[in-house]
């Protein structure tokens, strides 16, 4: 057996330990890892320094890498807040007495060890640690390697507050090396329940392709806005700047604005916010005339068929003119990742049209697709919006960390 | 594009049809189904005939492959109990108005496309169709190239059936060729949404290997019962002799029986009735001695280490002693898949235990593991038993062929 299999051996023998762990105990030990990371954050700050010190500082990564005393409050906050949620385990969720007499009852119980792949940035190591313990998984932290000093010295303080509470201290563990551990993680079956990976399209093909143990595939938005015929124009606009500009950057970011034809003289107001953002739009034909001499022309371009069905993760739009509904939702199905799409209308039967046949984690009628957030639909701390059908699909709180299993109370029961 | 990407290309679109059918014509389709089948009934068994006369009588597929007046009546039967079945779709799962007023309901939706892979029953064809149309699934299926015939005919009645309610008939779709084809299927990201593999291990870990879109994997059960120090051991003789000898083929039958060493003087009794289903047990050394002179010599065996771990599918036991609880759960977490598992125990506190400890998806007490089934369990119809964590575990009811989606109907929320 490799090294890192008899790691994975002994974070699988510690996961049975902890899945018979009290709630409370759980929650002591959140909140004294927050205190600890708090009180010891000169320690991982003179680390996270040599993190850096092997980057350029004009390299993209030295920004998610840097961690400050801000930063590692907003960890601690982090901590202490998922401590505090309410936990997701030994739920009853169905129970009921069969014909027999066997007493029958659904638990909810941690799914066992989870794998969780990302990129550079320190804080998730503390994040998804959270995230497990608290639903009563071990966890195998996979980190960017720029930031592997960092991100031990965060373990080395959770699992010393482990051990003070008598707790197997494999229950977390963080693992280095290339592509060759990645793999083994992403294959290591009857070790490993669940690998998640956190990071950009590229991560999640490659996990996507490589895993042989079930992967929740999280973040994948190509996030369309339909806006129909009868519309109120002002609120509209609010919408589409708030869904463009929120957070650019985020899954739930709107890519692709789909314009009733009958609106495209109102186009100029429905996307005069974004210009104050300097938001790039590429039009087509129709919208482009629309727009032109009413939107700045530096902002302004001509559409080509690689703008529709991407995810920009940027100040950038595109912008569809179609001729009715039925257009709208053929180009929503047909370029959709699934993530969250909305219809601006003040008809409601067009709107209920679109909240039923859009296939989509999320459907809005009216809303800001940046709504699309575990903690906005209160689900407590968020796991990842899932993009996939099986186990979760959208916003995923910490029941998403968790599987079932039957109990069955017998007093003698055969099969007939 | 292949011939197969164009069958799936208008299987997913006829699916986005399918999710906007009414209940009632959901239910109206399977029943006129079943009422064809039988009428049809001598155009399937001719058909049945040219499957057969390629096979050797003494092939053990060919019980499996013939078709009977009464097969046809048990497939027409199953057809009317799921169509009466109530629907798994649309049903509210979660509902709240959120702080800023947006009113969001979590609602099952079907998952889309199903691809099964199975051997050669060509009843499996009628029953998969039952199970994804009643749930709203289209459904692509590729079955056993014996039986091909046999499930063409099949199918050709139920198409002739959607046509005349008007729906399109490519909802279920039967596919031929050999590996080749059943790769693509359990590649086709985007166009289909879950592969069900049902047949024995090597179909299973086939699929498991080469698919790239979602399985459920279902079927594969090491199963144990434990028999405590403290037992009423005339209700444990009985529910041993159910778990191996119900059923043996199925994977809920009894592969390990486990027996604290306390109980070794009353192995005899607890094994007796066994003998006269002539069951072949066997025997590490303690329960061997326990046994020789009272189990009938011609199946007693000693047991080698391949025995412990191993389903065996027949009329085989192993049967191994242990010191204590702490032992049999060791034993139970090593080697079981997870499956069903029993403690059979007059001891609350060890009954207790075990249904904590040992990471299954239907832990027993004083009950016999041939209960798992979703018949049994109330579930309606059977999707399978799954032995994952994620999704759905253990027996699975038609809501495993389901999903959700948030819905969430707003008047210009945004996100601030």
């Amino acid at each position: 057996m490799t090294k890192l299999g008899h790691v994975l051996t002994r974070v699988r023998a510690s996961s049975r330990e902890l899945a018979l762990l009290p709630e409370a105990k759980i929650k002591a030990v959140l909140k004294d890892c927050a205190i600890a990371l708090k009180r010891e954050q000169s320690a991982i700050l003179a680390v996270n320094q040599q993190d850096l010190s092997r980057l350029e500082p004009a390299s993209p990564l030295y920004a998610r890498l840097e961690l400050t005393k801000e930063k590692i409050s907003d960890i601690a906050a982090g901590l202490k807040q998922i401590a505090n949620l309410p936990s997701p385990l030994n739920r009853i969720l169905e129970s009921r007495t069969l014909p027999n007499g066997l007493k029958l009852s659904r638990r909810s119980v941690p799914l066992g060890v989870i794998g969780v792949i990302y990129e550079s940035r320190p804080n998730v190591t503390a994040d998804v640690f959270a995230l497990a313990f608290k639903s009563g998984n071990a966890c195998v932290l996979k980190g960017g390697k720029e930031a592997q000093r960092s991100s031990a010295a965060i373990i080395k303080i959770i699992k010393k507050i482990l051990r003070r509470h008598g707790i197997n201290p494999y229950v977390v563990e963080l693992i280095s090396g290339g592509r060759s551990e990645a793999q083994q993680l992403m294959r290591a079956r009857g070790l490993v329940d669940l690998i998640i990976p956190r990071g950009g399209p590229g991560l999640i093909s490659y996990v996507r392709d490589h895993a042989t143990v079930p992967v929740i595939e999280t973040g994948a938005g190509v996030v369309h806005t339909y806006v129909d015929a009868n519309v109120n124009v002002a609120q509209a606009a609010r919408i589409i700047d708030n869904a463009k500009t929120n957070r650019p950057a985020a899954c739930n970011a709107l890519d692709t604005l789909l314009v009733h034809r009958a609106q495209l003289k109102n186009l100029p107001r429905l996307v005069a916010p974004l210009a104050r953002s300097r938001v790039i739009i590429f039009a087509d034909a129709k919208s482009y005339r629309a727009l032109a001499s009413h939107y700045p022309a530096e902002l302004l371009r001509p559409a080509t068929a690689k703008h529709f069905g991407r995810e920009f993760l940027a100040l950038q739009l595109a912008v569809k003119s179609v001729d009715n509904l039925d257009e709208a939702l053929a180009h929503i199905n047909r370029h959709s990742s699934q993530h969250s799409e909305a219809i601006l209308s003040a008809d409601k039967q067009n709107c209920e049209r679109f909240l039923a046949e859009v296939d989509a984690a999320v459907v809005y009628g009216n809303a800001a697709t940046t709504l699309s957030d575990g903690g906005v639909f209160g689900l407590g701390a968020e796991v990842g919006i899932s993009t996939q059908k099986l186990h979760a699909r959208g916003p995923m709180g910490l029941s998403a960390l968790t599987t079932y299993k039957w109990i069955a109370r017998g007093t003698g029961q055969i099969r007939r």
